[in-house]
């Protein structure tokens, strides 16, 4: 009898109508002859809500009582989706974090899952119910109620779906797969069958964030197979698992994030320390900054400085930035909200050079000016324009022949 | 130094303003320098929203899960209320039911706190702390949460003062104290400084119903006192203690319970088991039956029987009593939901002969017509026409001098 763990989020559950979906799916499954443990986020907007709520009480809440507030709603919609399933026949019960066992450190608000105590789950898989566990919570060593951060159910699902050697970790979104670039955009965007864990760390790290990055690197620790599908249908989505070595497209997909911005800091007199001042005050400021580029002035006298930041942090930044730009006796600042990043992503591309030339190249010829560019291993990120961003897209997506 | 505890319902925590207003009048008693124990209800609505939420997911709710999701109530304004608290300078932390350490039966929705384990609660009070805990709910020796049902949060609180020997239990409400007579009827009806736990009692099961029976039978069990008063103004309320039996009114108070229906079946051919055989399908369907009274009919051969339901349960009463009727051969069954029922409540008329004497007289010549009648040691209770019911307080508020 094989072990299926699956995650529903707070859309595929914002409803009492979408919860007796879910309780179908969940259902059939069981009735295919497997054993089931779900993990379940909050109903749609209930965390926003209790937010709000939070928000006209304080300002300034405190991470214990925040956990203690924000675990509710997962608790809700754990035992509305148990009593869905009941409805339907099927034995269930709804365990909260601590009740299945998950044990976090005693870091309020972003605890990581230290480890699993399974007990509880194997004696009720072992009296043939279906468990629901609630996502996104645990407890630490105080026996106080944590939440794990950004991301938390997905890594929830996985950690659980590890600790039981769970056959498939199965998590349902309102997308059906991983694309070979955005459907919306590129026509013949292909769904992949599967995708490494690094390409999918790539590619959620970019445009792409169907899956929350932590998610997926405890994946790649435990070897533990995700297979990423529509709550909506019955199509298989995307598997996400290990390489097979013989394998291995080049390029696995394309992806655009128009959600950046680009600041310069120009003609800096250039001595050390200059590059530790600036992205040491925008840390102080809690400003996420993502591709960085130093060139030299031809005088050698100089340096020029550019980066780049989640648009919404653009201004913050600049501030910032002139500040240490007035403190270093710098030229002046400058930036620009109109630009996108275009990456193609593939763990092909490390035994295979070219690969760079090639994106360039293509770029270049269809009149696609490259403001920076990054690389890693299996990436190639570059900025340009906002509004070339969906040509680059088409563009990159023929190039590398991933309609195919 | 003194320990505190206090229970604020529903109402007193419904809004954002209404915590924090709750949160103040905590840290007031904490500056006075007592240790605080607060218990707090769900926020004003929150309960019904998901029991509104539950109906559309299920008709027919398993009741361990019905805790999981009700028990959230209480953890959402605790939460907040403990953040609220933070906000005017002082150290809390909120406990869930089994973070407190409230063990219970295994029985969900209806369990009775069987212990409490002061470890956690003593542990936050030394650290200098206001301990906030969630009302209505413990956990059973299963590890599953539990609600222990109608009273909850108010029998909480007593078992939780009670454990803690604490020196009051102040419960507030939105009344500020028993009076001789419900004030909005009876215009010189006089605030009580003290009622014993069984004048408290017979009142509570009467139309007075501020604070649930269960709480004032757990608190008379452990001598504890328990201060009503109003959560809106700082005057003193009801203090609800021991009896000194030195003192004592006759009549402590008046008080009417106009949600009540009379039912009837005539002429029923007497033999044993008749009231057996009634009473017993009466409760196979639930129905909570108050008062009772078989009357013999001169030949003999005949009886009649009388009783008193809620009104809200007239109907499903009738229904049964007309299959009881058929079945022992009786003459037919009435029925009446314009009645109310007037009841005097003093500890003292237990060594005071022609208490009731003194009331049906008082009720006789003022042309109030007596349907039924029962008593108790500390209570005489009578069913007259519905529209008499105020004009009947009146009349015995006044007879008993209970305005002086």
């Amino acid at each position: 009898m094989a072990i299926v763990v699956q995650k529903f989020g707070g859309t595929s559950v914002s409803s009492a109508e979408r919860i007796k979906n879910v309780a179908a799916r969940i259902t059939s499954t069981k009735a295919a002859g497997n054993d089931v443990v779900v993990i379940v986020s909050a109903m749609g907007d209930t965390t926003d809500d209790l937010i709000t709520l939070l928000k006209q009480v304080t300002d300034n809440p405190d991470p214990r009582e925040y956990d203690m507030l924000l675990s509710t709603g997962e608790q809700v919609s754990a035992a509305l989706l148990t009593m869905a399933i009941h409805g339907l026949g099927y034995k269930a019960v709804s365990l909260t974090g601590w009740q299945a066992g998950v044990h976090t450190e005693d870091i309020p608000s972003k605890a990581r899952i230290t480890h699993i105590k399974l007990d509880r789950i194997q004696k009720e898989i072992g009296e043939g119910k279906i468990v629901i566990v609630t996502g996104f919570q645990g407890i630490d060593i105080h026996g106080d109620i944590t939440t794990i951060g950004r991301g938390g159910s997905d890594t929830s699902a996985v950690v659980i779906a590890a600790a039981l050697k769970a056959d498939v970790c199965e998590i349902f979104t309102d997308v059906d797969g991983v694309y070979t670039a955005d459907p919306r955009i590129v026509k013949d965007a292909r769904k992949l069958k599967t995708v490494s864990y690094d390409e999918m760390l790539e590619l959620a790290s970019l445009g792409a964030q169907v899956l929350h990055p932590r998610s997926v690197e405890c994946a790649k620790n435990y070897g533990l197979v995700i297979h990423l599908r529509s709550s909506m249908s019955d199509v298989e989505g995307t598997l996400i698992k290990e390489d097979k070595m013989e394998k291995k497209d080049v390029v696995s997909g394309v992806a655009l994030d128009t959600n950046i911005a680009k600041v310069g800091i120009l003609k800096i007199p250039d001595k050390p320390g200059i590059a530790a001042k600036l992205f040491k005050a925008l840390g102080d400021e809690n400003i996420n900054v993502d591709m960085i580029i130093q060139s030299i002035h031809s005088s050698g006298a100089h340096a020029d400085m550019a980066f780049t930041v989640n648009k919404m942090e653009m201004k913050k930044a600049v501030d910032v930035t002139n500040n240490v730009a007035r403190e270093l006796g710098a030229e002046g600042v400058v930036s620009d909200g109109n630009v996108a990043k275009i990456s193609i992503v593939g763990v092909g591309m490390i035994s295979k050079p070219g690969v760079a030339g090639t994106m360039f190249e293509a770029l270049g010829k269809n009149g696609i000016n490259i403001e920076m560019i990054s690389t890693s291993e299996i990436k190639i990120s570059c900025v340009i324009k906002a509004e070339q961003g969906k040509k680059a897209m088409e563009i990159l997506h023929k190039e590398f022949d991933l309609g195919k």
